[in-house]
């Protein structure tokens, strides 16, 4: 039991009770030995933990885990990586944290010797998935490679915590990451957002992330797509300057329109529909850029004409990469926008197979459903 | 007659030789006035001309001409974009060149004004193709929207103008400007290039540029993947540590291999091929960068999902920007590579009909074809 | 007489008044012909223009005119170059702007065709200064090398226009570039400001402007320093974290005590101190960036070995240069700083000697004062 | 005792030979414990190590350790950080390296942990020298803040290890780091190099080495500046297209006159001369950028009015980041300069104080001074 200065101190138990993964769509509850930081990491107890689309993938296909060769059934494994907490235990040599504090994290720890590593881009780790055995690289993305937060505590990598102001919720806090990608694929497209035409394709958690984010950082017009009018309402209170419900707008033809023919500057695609890098291509204007934070399942016809004809980059983004989940952070904790309104749903750990249940049903249209460790009707 | 400081100078006749483009294939020979540069422009005496494959694309199907909406058909509209030649006439206010210097031609000459010229992209302008009429921008792509060098004259802005040093011949210097595409293609990726593992797919005259460019530069190993065995062995010599065959070897396997499994950094895909992205992506490592210099005239099947997943980097790009060509002399003058062994053939001007069957059906292994005004038989 | 859209017109008079520039300090009210505007200019009637730091140093000592070996004295010269105003004419081929609006300005239109222009870095046109004569390069700097806006019209290149939205003033308009200059700095330095901690040394417009474009853009903490209270509490109000009177604190020392020893990531300098760039140094945490935008009339002693040993990048501006104007107008229309509070006083345009006597003088804590053509009493 | 894929090993006894800093210039011979490697880190034999100008420092003023508020006296510390030599042990996890490979060094070992190291920038770790006690967060500089190579055995982190191939002598390989830190010089200051005109002041190790990767990449022309004529023939030699005996000639007006009053567009001050960073100002043109690889000992005047005036921007560069080393060490195995022309002087390991005495001195125009560990009579 280590104190923190305010002689703050845990009780930390032998076990824990973890969700594991046992075949595709087999979560089951079970108990756990809590696991101990090594050094530069620290003991997380979890607070709360959202659903992401991943997580269903992972829980599904086993994929996008992404370890060569390898799915997560039956190993054991806990997922879930979008989780905030209570720093409860350091490992050797941490002094950036202290017990008591509250965090929330991204996902990737690199491994800090491949050579991506070294050149600051750790969400491309290329020993990704060696954390295991005699050549473990201590490479971590909990929830994917390494076990994740659908459990009571979790061990994490400082480099993957971001300290969470008293004033924002448990709820709030997981939320974070998710514009902290939205932030990394505007980092990728340049970074110099104000005053640029933007256009987010896909009005899901990250497409409404990239509204607010955009939008803080100064983008006008900011124009979001979709299909759905309770999503595109949402993103009007993100900051979208216009929304297109491509139901009844063609896309492409509305964007050109509220900007005069010119097109933006950048998209954000975060639809994975099948035709988004094409029309993203026909939204941006010569010289225009696209970051894909979405894709198809299954490969797609491309205009790939049109993208050299047109000197048009696109930026494939893997994670939350270059800090950009702090500086996501810094706008949220500055009240920049008001994440929590894509948080729809709360429910118990112990619930947590009905949490999934309504993020993939969409169940009262759900968007972010949270789970939290405290019952929150307690 | 401006003399020039030596006291050169050049009668200029009313009139000069043109060929020009009729209906689709349709070239004649006819006579037209000399043009007259304007300010910021000076009048070039084409000395040597070079067949490129778009000069066929617009020949045949008057793309990519990139008039929107508009064909170069039977509009006395002078083909012709790689060329060199010497100052004969300068515009208002020119004294960057003088008379009777040597030079060579890069395209595109920006308006000047629009948002991507003001940052420098001057071949992604916004006002491509206005040159003409009340709401002329200034505009030049010369071979494209404005007389081009199947003649005895031209008229360019001196921003399309880059120097030749008295060692370089014609011939050569008509080369510069594919090098030049190659060169703004590494530097699209980043432009560090010394020590990074590349990937060049297709020894046509760019691609084997890029294999020269990119082993001047420091590239290792620098591997050139091909149908043509005589191509491969032209890679060779301009620099590429590995050539691939394609038909008796797979490419990204002969990739994987030759980098023991690491992948490279940068593709440059000079094939158009229709599986060309996706083998490029498979022939990165992750955070790996792909240019595309080429495309395929249909919409391809995209594994968009890889680039994402890996965070893969696409740049499009449109012609030879940023000083690129500026930036392949100097290496070219400085015997850095011997881009003259891509020159086949020459033929004398009236011969042009002749040079562009033997570009288009490559005759005898043709790859650069030049036509010289001179007759080189004189 | 050229109509707009709307109909609207203005009676363009063939005189107008204009102050211009004897000797040092010698400003008179004159007549002059009304300028004409040329190929992708227009003719701006001045509507209102704010007094410069560097209109001071321009009528005291000529500098930093910058046309090499040349004073401005005594040349029929006009000052002035922080205006707005409405488009009277068009030039030949102008389509971006219409009769009737309005619009604000940088100060900078580059040649054009000089490497610095062919990059985008036109405030660093290598042809600087050169409009007149045969070898004229079409460069403008209003109200440093061409006629400025202390008189009733201005031609303008359209490549320093920004439209004004119809909700903001005149006066408001006119603090635009001061703006742009921050943004533009902000820029140099790398722009991903969000999240980072960032010090601005030197309360000026200039200064203040830094405080409210990088709080804007999400950087935290922001500590502005200076010698007087009023200006720190302006700062505050425009968004700085932490103000440090530096008669009463140490400026390094109190950076350090507020960011807990880290230091901040970037400095913007703008108070010309002697000492700044070592206090800079010493504020930024190793590997950080400083930017220069304000400096010493004499060379003063710089601790070259603490930069080098840190790691650390220093970045002279000049000017507002990459669009940054147009990005810093996105920022105020859309009302995410009130940069009004820096604008202190108006006076009519015949009585331009007294705002500049305020100005200089800083009378009744002057900071912005603003000049109007029509008499602001009317 | 490890043996290698190739059933290589390696005898490893408990003690070695190492010089040790007592106080100011004594060092002594003595025995030490072997080191052990730990978990990504490795042993290495010594085999050569150059005395740098560094070293030099640190004997006689215990700087630039930059530990900070300590000196390296009087703690059986070991300098010496330009070598290379073989790896006979590896510690847990590491795979990158096999025993027996022969590898040269880079210095900085970040700690992977703090906010510059994340954004891959470590060699300004803000955890520099924590490699002690509870605390340590795992940071190495060997021959700064960990044990360096006046010793038969270092440890390494593999971050700080390149492969030197079979043809490389080891003389040549320990000057790999130096031609490093010229690269990164040339990457800090954007690294498109190729047709630039660029200017070197001062023909030490790194300038001469600036020399060479400079001409390797392209840049047209090279201009080193110094006060030895036979420092300036090497400059020559290593692809210097003019030199400047700034004894006979003003060095500023030099470059203006080779460059035809045009100027350089990047300067890389190597010199640490008082007057080096005006003077490279007063070398570029405007928008150009001066590498700060040297430092005077004592703050000196600067014109920041110059620097801020003509929009230069000034990039201090500590040690050989972002890869650097690997990319200069891919131009010397492509053997694109010769190097071992900077190697003046080889002494056996016991001499280590007359090798210094060399360095120092300047005896017989020593520039680089080995010491090979196998006598080099033997």
């Amino acid at each position: 039991m280590q104190p923190n200065a305010q002689g703050k101190s845990f009780e930390i138990p032998q076990t824990m009770q973890a969700w594991v993964l046992g075949g595709p769509q087999e979560l089951s509850l079970t108990e756990k030995p809590v696991p101990a930081p090594g050094p530069a990491e620290v003991l997380v107890r979890v607070d709360a933990v959202a659903i992401c689309g991943t997580d269903l993938e992972i829980l599904y296909h086993g994929l996008p885990a992404m370890i060569e060769g390898e799915l997560p059934f039956n190993k054991n494994f806990t997922p879930g990586h979008e989780y905030m907490g209570t720093v409860v235990k350091l490992g050797a040599g941490v002094d950036e944290f202290s017990i008591g504090d509250r965090v929330t994290v991204e996902i990737h720890a690199g491994c800090g010797r491949c050579e991506r590593c070294r050149e600051g881009m750790y969400t491309s780790c290329l020993n990704y998935g060696k954390n295991y055995g005699d050549q473990s690289k201590g490479h971590r993305a909990n929830g994917f490679t390494t076990d994740g937060a659908f459990a009571e505590y979790a061990v994490n990598h400082i480099n993957t915590l971001v300290h969470v102001p008293d004033a924002m919720s448990d709820e709030e806090a997981t939320l974070v990451v998710t514009a902290g990608t939205a932030m990394y694929g505007l980092d990728a497209m340049g970074g110099l957002i104000a005053g640029k035409r933007l256009a987010v394709i896909g009005p899901g958690p990250i497409g409404l992330m990239g509204v607010a984010v955009a939008k803080a950082l100064g983008a006008e017009p900011v124009i979001l797509t979709g299909t759905r009018d309770t999503r595109l309402a949402l993103g009007k209170k993100l900051g979208a300057d216009y929304v297109v419900n491509v139901r009844r707008e063609d896309a492409v033809e509305s964007v050109q329109r509220i900007t005069a023919g010119q097109g933006v500057h950048y998209v954000i695609e975060c639809s994975g529909a099948s035709n988004a890098l094409n029309e993203a291509a026909q939204m941006v204007n010569r010289g225009g850029r696209i970051c894909l934070a979405a894709f198809p399942l299954e490969p797609v016809p491309v205009d790939v004409a049109y993208l050299v004809r047109n000197n048009i980059y696109v930026f494939g983004i893997r994670g939350e990469g270059k800090g950009a989940t702090h500086r996501a952070m810094a706008l949220m904790s500055q009240r920049r926008f008001d994440a929590t309104i894509i948080h729809t749903h709360t429910f118990p750990f112990k619930d947590l197979p009905t949490a999934i249940k309504y993020q993939r049903e969409r169940i009262e249209d759900a968007i972010k459903v949270v789970v939290k460790m405290k019952d929150p009707c307690d």
